[in-house]
């Protein structure tokens, strides 16, 4: 155990860096005060990006936080976290008591990309006994230790958002409940096919993450149980959908299909809502 | 992406399995009813033991709770989760009060310690091209995943045990931050040593555990201020001495006489302290 030493200082830097750099995942760039020329799912990712950059700024140590900024930034958006503000906001909330949760979510999600990408460099060097097919900025281990720290930081944003009177600490604790369940045990098992194998963590907790998001928006817009139950259902079809697609161009198959008969669940349990305060978050599954 | 799927049902199974079981870890057989005859120590280990025991039955599907169970409980006790209980009852609270707490630090622990383990392996892989020489129940994707899992399921176990009036949300929710803090980004800065370089996971993080676990500890049990100050520092102090002493085999150096200092300075500690009350946890750096 003493050899197995771990330096941050020079890993890998020298090499080229053939991945895509976080800037490349991102959406157009975004200028503060701009925000009202963008989409409205753009405008909800551009406020979660300029809080996640305030909670994890580039300082000292070095070589902890510009791995643990890479990263988060790193992977791509995930519509799981906007779905967050956009429930809170069916439900009547503000916009704002949202974003916290929504980064939180975004945290997981990077977390679990980054393992899920040195699986599968792991599995490729196995299998190929070449470079592995996706590089990294870091080394390996980096990416393992930093994203055994970006997710236990959601858990804390989440936790310190509770404001001082600590009104709203029971909100705050179901969706720690919620998060933990989605990207626990409920998004292991949940992520099992039929045939008992697992597909990669990024794709088993895309529906639970999506369902989670859009359950925490209602808990924190003040929504009925009701509303929540049907937000989660709601968020986790999207998530399905999303799931779909992605893999549409491998398997056409009947999925176009299947997609539409996903997107007409979706939207039935959205009846329930205002109609006039459907049409943004609708979009999600009608696109 | 798409073909790296990840297969449970027969990873490495069929291999000879050469790792400890858990019962090599585990304390002599611990038989309900005779925990009054075990060490102050082994008592709460014992208890938390049960409570792990009964948040995780291997229930279906087997491929994911057998390894979340087996890992569990493969990682050593550590003294970190020991110490919430006893620092919970040195500032007047029940020791059942700091059991959940306790078995949460022991999941984060759990979690570290497999992928701490999941590195090493990697890392003499790919130095030395042969067997890795510790092996494993579970193949290495399995271990990753798990160990995404374990963690969050430590958080879910705490914000689940809110009493039904939500009467003590907040120390939850203080606790979650203190947990979080030591796994998370304070843990890795904690662990960079003066070369800027990273140590192991487990060894990074037990400072910052053994202070959160006694913090916790008097937290939950209703401490003062001060009191869960100079707790945290002697768990941090207590900590420190286990990674000395675990080294000391290695590097006989004037480490002896600083194991020494520290044990003095961790007893000042607990001078505040009623002396009645504090013979239990300062047997924990006099041993």
């Amino acid at each position: 155990m003493a050899g197995a030493r771990l330096s941050l200082t020079g890993t890998n830097l020298s090499r080229p860096f053939t991945s895509p750099t976080p800037s490349a995942y991102l959406r157009p760039t975004i200028i503060s005060g701009v925000a009202q020329n963008l989409s409205y799912w753009d405008s909800i990712h551009s406020d979660i990006d300029s809080h996640l950059k305030k909670a994890i700024p580039i300082r000292e140590p070095i070589s902890v936080f510009e791995p643990m900024h890479h990263l988060t930034f790193a992977a791509p958006k995930t519509t799981a976290s906007a779905l967050c503000v956009a429930a809170c906001e069916l439900v009547g909330g503000n916009h704002e008591d949202a974003i916290v949760a929504a980064s939180a979510i975004h945290l997981m999600h990077a977390a679990i990309y980054t393992h899920d990408h040195l699986m599968l460099t792991n599995s490729l060097q196995s299998d190929s006994e070449t470079e592995p097919k996706i590089s990294h900025k870091f080394g390996p281990n980096v990416e393992l230790l930093t994203g055994d720290g970006i997710l236990p930081f959601g858990f804390e944003l989440l936790a310190g958002s509770m404001d001082p009177a600590g009104d709203n600490s029971d909100d705050i604790l179901k969706v720690i409940i919620e998060i933990t369940r989605a990207v626990g045990s409920q998004g292991m098992v949940t992520g099992q096919d039929s045939d008992g194998e697992f597909d990669q963590l990024i794709g088993q907790t895309r529906r639970c993450l999506h369902g989670c998001g859009a359950a925490c928006g209602a808990i924190l817009g003040g929504g009925s149980h009701d509303e929540i139950e049907k937000l989660r259902r709601y968020g986790s079809i999207a998530g399905k959908i999303q799931g779909l697609l992605s893999e549409m161009d491998r398997n056409e198959g009947g999925k176009g299909q299947l997609a539409e008969k996903w997107r007409a669940l979706a939207l039935k349990e959205l009846e329930y809502f205002d109609s006039k305060r459907i049409e943004q978050i609708s979009t999600l599954v009608r696109a």
